[in-house]
């Protein structure tokens, strides 16, 4: 797999006596790859030209996938690179990745992020309220309907710490994370790409409530058995289920997924697993 | 919110008599944005002149996100679009979305995908022998360090399949699904974006092993002691948790998350959940 999540810093540029460059600056990846990024202005045949001694080169020294980092102001260089075969792998908002596979065999190229990563809050109190917002936009606008709080995770954030943004920022509630009652993956929910959404369990350490203005019609503590009876969670299959893991978490009956900090390698992460099944019950 | 997942028929190309378009084809998207798929090649300087006109338009009614879809052959135009203070969204091996945000407010545009989806198999027999592999390729390669199958689940597949799938090429076994027993949540894993892995148990339906050529140095039934006992396994943080899980499960001490298909309006997707819990025991 060629991909430039690391490298090493074997600058592979090779410059003439005369200061000309005859190679694009190559750094190696820990895949048999090579990441170039383009960062200055340069004529597109200028540009072509060291493409093409480049790949040449590369294909020699046996390398596998060439990645060209283009950034946006120097998005018109992209079409030299798609006329000697790059295809696009990403973009985000300020660059285009290229990437083009040198060896015969199929290439095993990383794939491009596929998931975007959604949450909905459950946030009950001591009383059985549960914590619930009518939206300004959306599917439910305007019809009355009272909904857990929602929201898209950020790039680079764990889901728990997603789950208690979200119920601030909606409600001005201050909360802590319990636990991933359940999740739900879709296909095709937005572009081609997936979604998977995780039903978060809360546990509110503030609450006065401070309704979002810009997106958020208005936020109320509501009790539990009102809020299931409403014909919207009655009717949906998926918040039927949902309504039912809450009450059996409510009542004790359920065990979900809780988060603890666990590395490998080098590298940190979450594992979200049933613990109570697992460790030694407090 | 504004994206392409889907749109109205309303065509906005506006031809006049001559048959000279004077403004972009766009469709309308449930969100009040507007979508254009460039598909003929076209001057750079009567694209600028056409998006100009478009843009003036589509400010005057009111309109939010403006998405230029651009197939990779017609990648010449992006600068025209970048000109015009267009940035990128995403892009996919044949194509560049590009984006604009006509309101003075903030945007509200969806985020890109931020996550790509692994699995890791724990597959275990009648023996207590469970399923393993060593790899070809990266950081266990010539190690002799024997692991659970794994890999990446594709674009519009669900986990429970993914997994299924993987075991196959990888081993030649078939298996059945049985549960999620955990997942983690890793940034940074790729690119800049961020990796959800699911430790999936599967049930052997088949036992004879015939390793993948390409990937797959070997693979074997192995006593479940002597996998755990690897150095490797235990020495890393993950594994051992990974492992503490997998022992749970096989002694009936665990309970991960089952899996459902559960629609929600018109959607359709699978829902993940501590089953046994939930559900009237069998």
């Amino acid at each position: 797999m060629s991909t430039c999540s690391s490298s090493s810093t074997n600058q592979m540029a090779a410059e003439e006596a005369n200061g000309s460059v005859t190679m694009l600056p190559g750094v190696e990846d820990k895949y048999g790859g090579v990441v170039t990024e383009i960062s200055h202005p340069m004529d597109p045949s200028a540009f072509s030209a060291l493409l093409r001694t480049s790949l040449s080169n590369w294909t020699l020294q046996g390398k596998k996938g060439v990645w060209i980092k283009l950034p946006r102001h120097l998005i018109g260089l992209a079409e030299t690179a798609v006329k000697e075969g790059f295809w696009f792998h990403h973009a985000e908002k300020d660059y285009l990745m290229l990437v083009y596979w040198l060896p015969k065999e199929d290439n095993t190229l990383p794939f491009n992020a596929s998931h975007r990563v959604s949450i909905a809050a459950f946030v009950i109190n001591h009383k059985k309220e549960v914590l619930v917002v009518q939206e300004k936009t959306g599917r439910t606008k305007g019809k009355g309907i009272w909904k857990f709080p929602t929201g898209v995770v950020n790039e680079g954030e764990y889901i728990h710490d997603g789950s208690v943004r979200e119920v601030k920022e909606e409600t001005g509630v201050d909360t802590e994370f319990v636990q991933v009652l359940a999740f739900r993956q879709t296909h095709k929910t937005f572009f081609e790409k997936s979604n998977l959404f995780f039903l978060c369990m809360l546990k509110p350490l503030s609450f006065e409530i401070s309704a979002q203005e810009s997106e958020i019609e208005a936020a109320q503590w509501m009790p539990w058995d009102e809020y299931t009876k409403q014909p919207f969670v009655q009717n949906h299959e998926l918040l039927r289920y949902m309504t039912e893991i809450c009450s059996a978490k409510t009542n004790g009956d359920y065990e979900g997924f809780t988060s603890i900090p666990v590395s490998e390698h080098d590298q940190q992460g979450n594992l979200y697993f049933n613990s109570l099944d697992l460790l030694p019950r407090h």
